[in-house]
Formats: C-alpha cells, sequence, structure tokens
C-alpha cells in the first residue's frame, strides 16, 4: 500500500552554497503531492531539531513566500547540526524519541541532507525505523564542497564551490601581477583528505591566471621539493602563485598545519597551513602573502555555479519522488555519460554503500611531479562549474531567505 | 594656443576592482579626439615604464579588441607601481629622464590613475614639467579602495570594495547562523589608517546578517573593553560576528598588530590583526576563528558595484576633457548634492590639495561607544554599492582584458 503521510527535512553538517537548493527541490516537489504529502516540515538544526521537537512548518504562508530564494542562499536555511548518533547498541535513547517524534508528526517521508558522516546517520536512522517496523521511506541528499562522497561522479555544492575558487583564483592572480616584481602568494583552500577543492584552483589557468604549482592532501608534502618548486618558478617569473590544500599531509601522513582539537566526529581541525608555508620564506628577502579563502569557500551563493544549482535541486526533486515511489535507505546519485558534451544521469544508491567512505583525487588526474593537476582533471571539472545563478540584489544588498 | 599630442596614462599604488574603469574612460575618450590626440600610450609599471621606455601603445589592433573587457578586469591592466619619485631638490635624475620620454613621445596629456601617494607623484610631475616650460597638461585620476582621498566625497573603488566586503559578510553571517551554538567570527578588511572598509560590512546588517561589532582605526583599542563587548554578545545569542579594521591603534597610537616592515612610502605593513583577535579568547571555551578577506577586497571585481564602475568611467572621460581643455595640476572629484535621491555633481581641485592628506571617518558617523557605525553612515554609503557589473564569463570561466 502506497504511504501516505508527511515530510521531513533535515540538513546536516558544513553548509554549502546549494544545500538550500536540494532543499528547494525536495519541497517544490512535495508540494505537488497533495494527496500523498499533507505537510512538509523541516527540522530546526538537523537531528537535534527532531530530538527537541522544534519543527519549522514550511506551508505557512510566510515560509511559502521565502521558497524562490532559496536557491540564492547560502549557509542552512533550516539550521545545521553536528550530530553523531550513538551506536545503538550502546544507547538506544536517541532512536526511540526520534520514533515518538515520527509518529507524533505522521513522519513517513525523512529526508537527510548533508556529507559523509550525515549519510552515515541517515543510514542508522532507516535501518532503525525498518526494525521497529515503522513504516518510512528514508533517503539521503547528498551535498558537500569537498566532492568526496564515494560512487556519485560528484557531489552538489562542489561546482559552486569550485566555481568560487577559480574565479577568486583568477581574480587575485591579476591582480598579483599588477607589479613588476610580484609576491610569492599562497592560497589555502579547503579540503581535509581530499584535494578536490584545491584542484579545482587550476580552471583559473583558462583565464590566464592560473596557480603555477597546486598541493594536495593524496600526494605526501615535502618541505624541501615545495621550497626548491616555489624558488624555480620565482626565479622565472618574479612572483609565484600556490594553491594549498588545508589538508597536504607529510610522507608519514601526519598533517602539515595540526592545530591539535578534534570536532565532534573525532576529525582534526585544521587552519593556518599557508602562514606556515609562508614562514618557510622566511629567511629569504622574497615577499610573501599567505591568503586563505576560508567561509567564502562555501558560503560564496553569489558566485554559484548555475548548473550546480540545477542538478542540486534536480537531486531534491528525485530524492522526494523515490521516497514516494516506496525507495527507502537510498540515496541519489550522478552518473557521468560524457564530458564533451556534458551528459549526465541519475541513480539510486544504497545509504550503506556511501556512509564512512571518502573519494580521493585519482592518481591519473595529477602530474607526475605531484604539484599540480592535469588536463583530465581540467575535463572532469570545467563542466561542473558552467553558468551564473545570479544573485538577487536590492539597492545593492544580497537578498537570502529567511524562515520562521 | 591648443595643444596637440598624445596621451600617457599610468597606474600607480594598489590596484582596485575599477581603476581599469578609468583607465577605459580616458582611453575611449582619447579615441573621440582624432584631430587633438594622435596616440594613446599607457605605462607600462606607471612611473617605471617612463623611465624604462617602456610604453604600450594602446592603438594596436589587438590592443583595442580588448577596450571592453576593461571595466571588467581587476588588477592594474597596464601594471602599477610604488614608486616615490625623490624631492627634485636633491635629485633631479628622474625627473629629467621623464622630460625625455615624454619630449621622444611628444606627450602632451598625462593622466597618473591613484591614490595620496600617487597624487603627490602627479603633483610633483605637474610642477617639474612646468618649472621646465614643457607644455603639458597633468591630471590625477582618484582611485583607492580605502576612500581617503580628501575633499572627494568618495573614491572611485571604494564602493567596489564595499560592495565585496557587505556581500561577503552577509554570506558569511548567513553561513555562521547554520548552528545552535555558533562561533566568534572575526572579519580582518583592509585600511590602514582610515576605516571606511570595515565600516562598510555595515550594510550587511540590511540583509540581516551583519556584524556585531565594528573596530575602526578611527577610535583607540582596547583590548578589554573588546573582550567585555564579545562576550556580552556571544551570552545573549550564542555567537559573534566582528568586523575589524587591520589598521586599528591602541591609545598611544600604536598599531595593535604591526609586523615591522615598512613599504616603499615608509608605511607599517598590517597583518594578522583577526588572529591576534582570535588568539585573546584562547583561555575561553568559546570557539573562534578568523578571516582575512586579504587582496579579494580589491581584486573581486565580478561583485563590484555598477554604479561605482560607472563613476570611475566618467571620471576618466572627465579628465581627459579637463587636459584637452588645458587644465593643469587638477584632479576629478566627486561631490554628493543629495543621498536619497542620490545625485553628484563633478568639479576639479588643485593637486596639491589632495596630496598626503587623509579623510578618515567623521566621529558623527560612530556610535558613542565607538564600537559600531551609525545610520548617518548607511546613508552616506548604501548609494555606493548600487547595481551589478555583471563580470564576463565564457564556459564558467571569468574574462579579463590583456594587452601586449
Amino acid at each position: 500500500m502506497k504511504l501516505v503521510g508527511n515530510v521531513l527535512y533535515g540538513q546536516s553538517g558544513g553548509p554549502t552554497s546549494v544545500i538550500n537548493a536540494s532543499a528547494y527541490g525536495i519541497i517544490k516537489q512535495a508540494l505537488l503531492h497533495e494527496e500523498t504529502i499533507k505537510k512538509v516540515y523541516c527540522c530546526h538544526h538537523g537531528i537535534d531539531g527532531i530530538l527537541k521537537e522544534d519543527l519549522i512548518d514550511i506551508s505557512s504562508k510566510d515560509n511559502l513566500s521565502q521558497l524562490e530564494l532559496l536557491p540564492h542562499t547560502p549557509g542552512a536555511a533550516f539550521g545545521s547540526v553536528r550530530h553523531k548518533l550513538k551506536d545503538i547498541k550502546e544507547d538506544a535513547t536517541e532512536y526511540q524519541r526520534i520514533l515518538e517524534v515520527f509518529k507524533k508528526y505522521n513522519i513517513r517521508f525523512f529526508f537527510y541532507n548533508g556529507g559523509i558522516d550525515s549519510m552515515d546517520t541517515c543510514n542508522k536512522i532507516s535501518l532503525f525505523l525498518k526494525s521497529a517496523s515503522y513504516e518510512c521511506n528514508v533517503i539521503g541528499v547528498p551535498k558537500t564542497i569537498d566532492n568526496d562522497l564515494p560512487i556519485t561522479d560528484h557531489t552538489p555544492g562542489f561546482g559552486s564551490a569550485a566555481k568560487f575558487i577559480s574565479t577568486s583564483i583568477s581574480e587575485i592572480g591579476c591582480d598579483a601581477s599588477a607589479y613588476d616584481q610580484g609576491r610569492i602568494n599562497i592560497v589555502e583552500i579547503m579540503g581535509r583528505n581530499a584535494g578536490w577543492l584545491a584542484a579545482s584552483s587550476k580552471l583559473a589557468c583558462l583565464s590566464g591566471y592560473g596557480p603555477d604549482l597546486i598541493y594536495l592532501p593524496e600526494v605526501p608534502f615535502s618541505k624541501e621539493k615545495f621550497i626548491e618548486d616555489v624558488k624555480k618558478i620565482y626565479a622565472k617569473q618574479n612572483r609565484c602563485l600556490v594553491a594549498v590544500s588545508e589538508g597536504i599531509k607529510n610522507k608519514d601522513g601526519n598533517y602539515i598545519s595540526d592545530t591539535g582539537t578534534l570536532d565532534a566526529f573525532g576529525h582534526k581541525q585544521m587552519g593556518g597551513v599557508a602562514s606556515y608555508l609562508v614562514s618557510l620564506f622566511s629567511e629569504t628577502k622574497l615577499k610573501t602573502r599567505a591568503i586563505e579563502l576560508s567561509l567564502l569557500q562555501r558560503s560564496a551563493n553569489h558566485l554559484s555555479s548555475k548548473r550546480d544549482i540545477d542538478e542540486a535541486i534536480e537531486v531534491g526533486k528525485r530524492s522526494l519522488e523515490a521516497a514516494i515511489s516506496g525507495h527507502n535507505g537510498k540515496m541519489i546519485i550522478i552518473k557521468r555519460i560524457s564530458s564533451k558534451p556534458y551528459g549526465i544521469s541519475y541513480e539510486e544508491v544504497d545509504l550503506s554503500l556511501v556512509a564512512n567512505v571518502e573519494k580521493i583525487i585519482p592518481s591519473d588526474m595529477i602530474v607526475k611531479e605531484g604539484n599540480n593537476v592535469n588536463q583530465k582533471f581540467i575535463d572532469y571539472a570545467l563542466p561542473l562549474i558552467k553558468g551564473e545563478n545570479n544573485a538577487v540584489f536590492i539597492d545593492g544588498i544580497i537578498q537570502f531567505a529567511k524562515f520562521k
């Protein structure tokens, strides 16, 4: 028998420029199914919103009026969370509470929008609800700027971050070429274990102002080789532009810049690798500058990729359709059919296959010397930044959706 | 008798998003005066280009084809320089060399596009050429993101930097509100002695995600008061967003973050004030993050203000017209007629009046407590960020002008 009931949608983990675009896709699609779906709720701060019974009813007139701004809104419009569910064998309290709230609100379609860790959470909830014989179709909705989810060709969020990074590096590179005697500019880019974001700086080369060198977590980092690389470039052109992933590690696998603190999932918190690399030149007379793209990489919605936004919306719509068609414990993935011309299809995989698996850059996209990426990477990444999702400005002020 | 000859245009000092828009205005206007102006040259790296006789002839077909991209190009398209001319009484060598090159290329209209220091250089050249009885009309063309030139209501470059800053802070603020328990985010903004740029973060409040506190070089900085301010906000809302000018000083006038190095003009080089302020909370358990907007403030042309670009072009055009009308030793300024509705006029002032004078934020735009700006500042700055100068992208790659 076909399930009838309410939708619950939650956001989890670090925001991306397009997580709200997937929310938009799910909500808009849900509103088309009046016979199956009575109400659409959003968790206020993901799992925490369920546990605290803090749910946002999207069907109010005020909230509905905000929908069209969602694909132009950075952050997590409904609030995000980093909450790791305990192993159910150790402590089932939170699971029981989730079941209680799902029953109370008649939640029959649950969507959790996040990265690797959130897919793990989503999988745990799906398995628990099944074991409790509570009928609810659970779908994981992928998002991460890091592009490190397995199986899917790429993740919603990556294209927009890549577009911000490649455009900003183009602008920095253009600015840096103003003086005859330039600097060594070292730009730090997010990415804990996978270098997709740092690699995307390569696309700036197509503007004429790309990085000379790119250092990735996938390649063991040598201080000596790095200094040699930079000095060689500087000697040739009086300036050097370096892109470096925050997650570069030495040959023993230790992070070059380890702040010593851990997040809720036990991941090491990174920071300051560009400043550290700059300090390696303090004995020389070379002028240096460390630039961290920081939060802007995931929040600069005004510079997002239209294709990324469109795909994020489509992933949302297909997640909704999958759930009401009776699919459970799945995640929508993107499969690439071809790069020139760009063609993709959408498929489904079991959540258990994506939870806690990280996808790194394959070695055939990295140059032999380990200090750059090659044409194969450009062919992969370039289609993902196509098109502009023009931001909405009123009198010069950017406009975002706000929900109550 | 009306002067007939060639134009020379040079760029100097730190680039802005719109310095190339002024170049565009001058060059386009010059091309309309075929009878008066035979050739348009641009200095390759400002004064250095003159001394080295390294001039770019803009009239070549390849270069002309690049003109329309100029207002969309960051950096200094013809190369900039930081070169301080010596006092002519001490050493006239460089002045003599400039005269020699001007004579050789029959330069009769000279434009120097820069900030305070460059207007000083421009003034020196104007006075020298007069004293040498070489007929050449010299016009200073204002640009600086710092908005610290006197007399003019604002400087071309400020509006675009203000737009980048206010938009980025909006996006950072929106992202930072994703979690229930947020951080103390401290955003470092350029501005050595004048806080116009840091103050412009205030405009982000109109998006709903502005800074809670703003610290300016105009107000003596107290560490204790700062910690107290932040803790008060954090206690109320579980997060705090701070905008701070790189140039904040203690009550004795010493920079809070002084790297100990000087630039060619003897200015102290700043850096890392946000990291320093973050370190003040290291003893607490509060989560903090330092964000430096860095070079993007002046190079993020993709987010420039249309009004700023239009005014920069207009200032360029009027500079050209002033020179061919026989004016010499002048700079075009912008005079505000009203803010609501926004109305301005363009006037001319003597270069000697603007050289080496810095304009800071008047105290009636700063709140009594000294940790924010008020409505009067908003009324002043808001009209300057109006309109979008949509960047040119091809297949997701931003496009810039390139000259040979």
